[in-house]
């Protein structure tokens, strides 16, 4: 299974390139997608303490929040392939996708239990989608291919496509349509290049997937 | 007046070297210093409606929440300089300093009414502490930089001390002492090269904030 | 004086782009302008001798190497803002410009003699041309903010127009024309948002040269 | 076979931290080793003709150069992991490095013959050492790996270690012995941090090259 999450607070743009490379990746190789939208979800910022990393007094992962992460922590230990969406926000992520990766704390190296790792080995690809052209679309995906490294996974760009708009992940631009304005509901619908790299992106996540299989 | 925001849960490094720098900003100059403690403060997220880039409807920035920003505003209204400081979370800011940065947006270029261009030509400096060496500082510090320029700022490095450490701005290193583990309240302060960073930087936003009057 | 360095090998985008802003620069303040080509010139390769941080046995710069760039050197001196443009290769400066960078060493803190931090406080912009879309602009600008950071330079982006295209500096892309293809001399002639972009940002570094006057 | 690629001029600490780095990978796995030292090469900067993307007039990837770096792609071909290594030259790879890399141009998925898209599918790790403690060494390794993002690379971090020292390449810092001074060769041979992240990193290559077979 390929996970998709969006970091949007709005149900536009990143959410829409999302379920375009999900879509592309279950058309290259079958295999089953899922999606969370944290839009829809609540849940504490990490508060740093560190407890994760000691030797576990729950079963969880987080030693002190119960709340949903809990949940996308199952669907992280289920897939195989994990795919980030977000809108730029001052050349980053927003602070909804921020706060989920701070809470995966609990996965990483760091942790005693049967979380630790979890990440580990699975393909990770990013998207991001600006109201300027070159408006942090490629901050933004450094920034959560600095999340999968961290997780000790395969990066992986775009492949080979022989213009992919952007090489480091699907990258599009919400904003080019004058007359629209850039704010409107999906205008990533017209970018064609946009889209394209969200195509490839979700093929490419996918194939290593396989290959690795 | 240079106004400092700690973006840490926890009253800890990097809020120590905060104070470091604005403590070397003041003995510098004689400016005066303001720090915001994010961990004392709720606020909501930016939930992307862009209302602020219209007409505005009330004399906020933000046309729809109404909490501590509004008084965050005025101060980043007063200062004419900015020192961000976080710790490093997944090779970025803290979602809590995210979560501020996203707020701004009323005071970008985008906004119509008295917000607009509220931090333009104010002088930026940053500071990042990691639990690992090489731990993801300098992209944190490339992340803040990116609000800064966003927001029109002037932005500074560490001027011209022969051992700085790092150029982009102080970084320091939570976890070098093995007995007291990285995790200790101001571990950072027995740590010479970050403690002095945070001090040059200090002195470097000063003396620009100078000479810019 | 605002100075102009093009990283290009060929006579095509960035430095038409270069030209633009170093054009806007000057309307903006009067400010005069130079421009070093970097195609037109031979240097060596810095050797990583460190001998330009000794004491130095010769006027020069640089100890070992007498070749253009010690002409260059007085350019340097002389300038009050620097802009450098590049062709995004590999998703960053071409090693033409690199290799300019990597010569700067005697003018840096680690240096003795009258060189030393010869380019302190001037302020610096970045110009970058990709032929994919988001195809390492903002990389390359951050590499070369970071050249600028290293000598203690003010680093500027692009100051408040509206639909800036890029914040951090110049973007543009000269892939868009189908039509014409990619290669084509000065395709970012039909680039908007790019020449737009290489306008405020020479805009932007010639009123903040005037504000530090 | 892993090939090893240092950029530094001088036989110093870059090449001695790759070497590390190729021994541990052939002992996690007994993959054989290869490396090329750029100081020890002469070759032509890439002009930026684009000759190699159309079809070919000869058998060669580059279609005007004839120097080593013929010998090299067949290193590239025949290689399954990639090991770039440089000492941080302003916050990025040195020029001589920066000019092999903008050299593989006939590599990329853009070429017509028997050379197009070499690197696909190969896995890199990048290597940085810097003369400052946060002096650019992740900058470094984020040129490298957009680098490999670009050839459709496979990039990996340093694996689970649990005080990496950074997630994402081997860095070190050759400039924290005050007695022996930052320009001592071999001076990270007392970085113990350093000598680990190179450790991890060929581990995880080789690690990675095999779960592929």
């Amino acid at each position: 299974m390929i996970l998709g999450i969006c970091g949007s607070p709005r149900r536009a743009n990143s959410e829409y390139l999302l379920d375009v490379a999900l879509e592309s990746a279950q058309n290259a190789t079958g295999v089953s997608t899922e999606r969370i939208l944290l839009r829809k979800e609540q849940f504490m910022f990490c508060s740093g303490c560190f407890k994760c990393t000691n030797e576990n007094e729950n079963e969880y992962g987080c030693q002190v929040h119960r709340d949903v992460m809990d949940d996308i922590f199952l669907k992280l230990k289920a897939c195989r392939g994990l795919i980030l969406s977000s809108p730029v926000y001052f050349g980053g992520v927003t602070a909804q996708l921020k706060a989920f990766m701070d809470r995966t704390e609990p996965l990483l190296r760091y942790a005693k239990g049967p979380w630790r790792l979890t990440l580990r080995d699975k393909v990770g690809g990013a998207i991001a989608v600006g109201g300027n052209r070159n408006g942090g679309q490629e901050t933004t995906i450094q920034a959560i291919h600095h999340f999968f490294f961290i997780h000790d996974m395969l990066v992986v760009g775009v492949g080979p496509d022989e213009q992919p708009g952007c090489y480091l992940g699907a990258a599009a631009f919400s904003g080019q349509d004058p007359e629209k304005g850039s704010k409107v509901l999906k205008a990533v619908k017209g970018d064609e290049l946009g889209l394209r790299s969200a195509r490839i992106l979700g093929r490419r996540v996918a194939e290593v997937v396989d290959k690795l299989s």
